[in-house]
């Protein structure tokens, strides 16, 4: 059994211990196999890592300036807590740019991780300096006024072709972005550190020259 | 209200004290807003920033070697003149590649500042060695020879779905390229300053731990 | 001529003084048009360089986990021989993913030098640190087990819209990847090591200021 | 000049006498080239004409079913006017269908002429029966109860990538849907039905077996 | 309750009475929301309804041809039984084609009802003359022979983004095709037979000049 | 052997006799396996069949009006020579439309049996009345007028992904359109025959009831 004081500490644990693929294989055993994000959600930095609860947010395109036009986004912003990750789903725009530095310092200000979208970021070169870790579809230096708005926070989203709730974990590196269901949680952290283990002896034999086939049939895990 | 001894020191100025996006932002204030190339154009090595006067070529996918095969592209770069770059649109072509380490040893001598490819370049690991600000749409080893040819230069040109003409500045960073329309330079210039300035101030607010909404009143930009 | 004590010799030789884009230059030459792969299969992390002799592996995308999950695919990584490349034909699957640490560790341990698939791989940060060269369309943190199967390898198969056999030379930089025709391979490295040294010296012309007319006129190449 | 006792009768006559081809023509001449809608939004039955004012509607996608799935639906279909076409922008989404048989009766009731939807419809069978011209991106049988709401009507609002503004005339046929920006009506009426004039002496050269050349030095129009 | 004396009776049943989207809505309202197909899978000619019990295949694009090349093609059509509907998963190959008028008339004759393919068809005038129901994703006059095998029949498999298992109803009209799960069948059917009832009443409504939110209020459907 | 007084007859036979899927099937047994086009290209009416000589034809987007807009357009149209069939590259532009009915009008003047556009065509509805045979990969309103010109014809051509050269035979119908190298033709045109008459038989052994296995092994065609 896996016990943390606090939750800060077990995302740090799950942060330097764990990785997207691993946790994705204990899913996939516990029958929940579509929870990795689409591939085009990527990090925008080398070496970014996030993981937390998610906190969902869903934008919808718009095509004039509006009152207060960064409202619900400033709104979403505001309501992040410690260790949540922002989630949030443009329905793939291309007209628009959810994210960038400033909304990445007040955002990191409330005790948020990171952030994973569905959608565009920029200023690239300042968050990669703050080490915010953020993952996106793509990069545009356009602005979100006149261009989009929050529709809904808080309710279920879909990010990556992933259904996510907020409160889900959220985990995400090099190798993608996995969504583990709230309910799969307590499962999950074990089992995933418990197959990195094995990885390790795995790997050993392979080094020593094992054929795979031999390697496999002993771990039983690839 | 700005003033530069020459051009070649106004876009050093820039290189140094913009970015993509305040030029964005301060575009879209004045009406201008589809003045950002579509996100898949993107710097081919990272740090590289681009700021010039717009040069543009447009080219053609072809399917046989013709005499003088590179007679168009050569004299497109032998027309170019010193703080010019090259904006080219290959109507997304992915059956040639248009640019390559030779062809920017031969436009930097000329003057020029870089290149813009709605399109591919190859030698990339030159490229980036000599440091030549390089902007494309995807990497390719193949050839133009026989695979594409110039139909025109120094004209209206499409380029990552925004109409450049010769003469426009460009400028492309890390969050991409965007182009200031000739008429509205005079004005862009110092209001972008001028905007990176307040950005300071909103991001000091935002540090000592204001929420948005409050940073945002006061400043009125995000 | 080129003659070399063995094949491990020849393509360490290719590796270090040849690469992508020339290769390609001369296969055009030789009437060879279609051997570069398309755009979109990148090296996974910078300065990865691959050749060697193909061998081809075609996957299936399938929905349900069936006994000896891997069996094929461990199979094709235990036939592996000294300087053999694996080129993987996934049919552009974003569904699975086919490659990993383990895998590339087993691969290196029968003496492969690397891997090019049209799909998906995934432990990008360790297969980095490795520097096993892999080539991929993408990245994603799912396993193959219960995604997809091999069906055939040591076939012909499609990878980049180039059709592979068994025994081709592949090489792939981060200008992308190519492959010489077991018959041509002859022809090519010889003329490949002489059009670098013409690429040298027209280089050297531009950097001495020379409009580009005059020095193509001079050398004939570009 | 052309009057009309009533837009109904304008509308009328524009259905029997003009087409979506001659109006871009002469959009064209006025210096309004980008009027046409993106190729992918076709007529679901054979021979639909549309034509009358935009109405615009925005939709955004959501992923749980809220209390009154239908309101601003409902709202929105329920402020049609006579002469209206309901213009739609899903932001190209392939997840929902905004449109079907049901709410077609409700359009006809209300007086509109159509509807050009940016996304999929339902119910084609009952709506081509109906000959309720109805423009689409393609077709699906899901509801949008949980898929999709809207978020704003009469706005500005992108269809098909053209800005449309509600109170502009629209105008779709088997050629695809073009856009009169209300400011030009005036002058694009009269001209489009003085090319049709011509068109038909030109054809007339052309069956008597003119050349295309001397035809074209003649009339000046194609 | 529905009771039929036979299946053959139920699937006539259905296709006379029930549409693709009412079956959607009735799944809807069950929780069974992902069940409609990709919109780009439709029906090869006009009127064309499917109704009956899937029965699946898998395929993957080869490079060469085998021996025996229809081999698995040939085994999973003399597979079929009466009523059955061939639901085909190819990846969304666009390299081949699996289907055709000789196939079609041997799965006529074993029985089947009809064809619901991921993929292309050939002989579309042919097929559409003797009117055996064939949804496919496009079109293309190339063999399957070289091209592709089946790998697999009777198993899991994912067509047009749904998992269909063997033994599943699939029904499939002018508004796409949806997959009613075995486990839900006998509450799907009579709850539509029930949804189209209301529907007309609502439709009475309309017609009389009821406005939308007034008619819906009463009848609670759309 | 096949012989025929003239090319008219030899076309019009051609037409009548056979189909798109039958001659690629005779031109994969000759080794030819990439003769047939993307699936995206499509005849715009139904029943067009196009048979006849490629006259090839290159166009590029351009971004102003020109002098002599329509000039390389109204040369390549009064090129056409009785039996040809024009074979457009557009490089599958969505910015411009190429064809249109004055054009087809002139085309049938001029003895033209049809066109193939890689891109747009416009007039549909008229197109369809007069039966010239058309095929496209889409539908646009918009002019060729500013948007493209022809840049080459005569020359070597890629079309749906099939080069084309000027003399080859195209063959187009409901299945798509291929292209008959000119130095297979002579053998391509007795076998096809040959294998409309064997389908015939086979079909005849199915519609008796006969299992696919025992069809196939006695007549080894499908």
């Amino acid at each position: 059994m896996v016990n943390f004081a606090n939750e800060n500490e077990m995302f740090d644990m799950m942060r330097d211990k764990l990785n997207a693929a691993v946790i994705s294989d204990i899913l996939d055993g516990l029958g929940a196999r579509e929870q990795g994000m689409r591939a085009d959600i990527r990090p925008i930095y080398q070496g970014a890592i996030v993981v937390g609860r998610a906190y969902t947010v869903i934008t919808a395109d718009i095509f004039q300036v509006i009152d207060d036009p960064y409202g619900g986004e400033i709104e979403a912003v505001d309501s992040l807590k410690p260790n949540d990750v922002m989630v949030v789903c443009t329905n793939r725009s291309t007209h628009t740019c959810f994210w960038g530095e400033l909304l990445s310092t007040a955002a990191r200000a409330r005790g948020a991780r990171g952030i994973v979208i569905d959608g565009y970021t920029r200023d690239v070169a300042q968050i990669s300096a703050m080490e915010f870790p953020t993952f996106a579809t793509g990069v545009s230096m356009v602005d979100s006024k006149g261009r989009s708005i929050v529709i809904d926070h808080g309710c279920p989203a879909n990010c990556g072709d992933v259904l996510v709730n907020t409160g889900d974990i959220v985990f995400g590196d090099i190798d993608g972005v996995v969504v583990i269901p709230k309910a799969l949680e307590r499962e999950v952290i074990p089992l995933a550190l418990e197959k990195v283990g094995k990885e390790n002896l795995l790997r050993g034999e392979l080094l020593r020259g094992a054929l795979l086939r031999d390697a496999y049939d002993k771990y039983k895990i690839l």
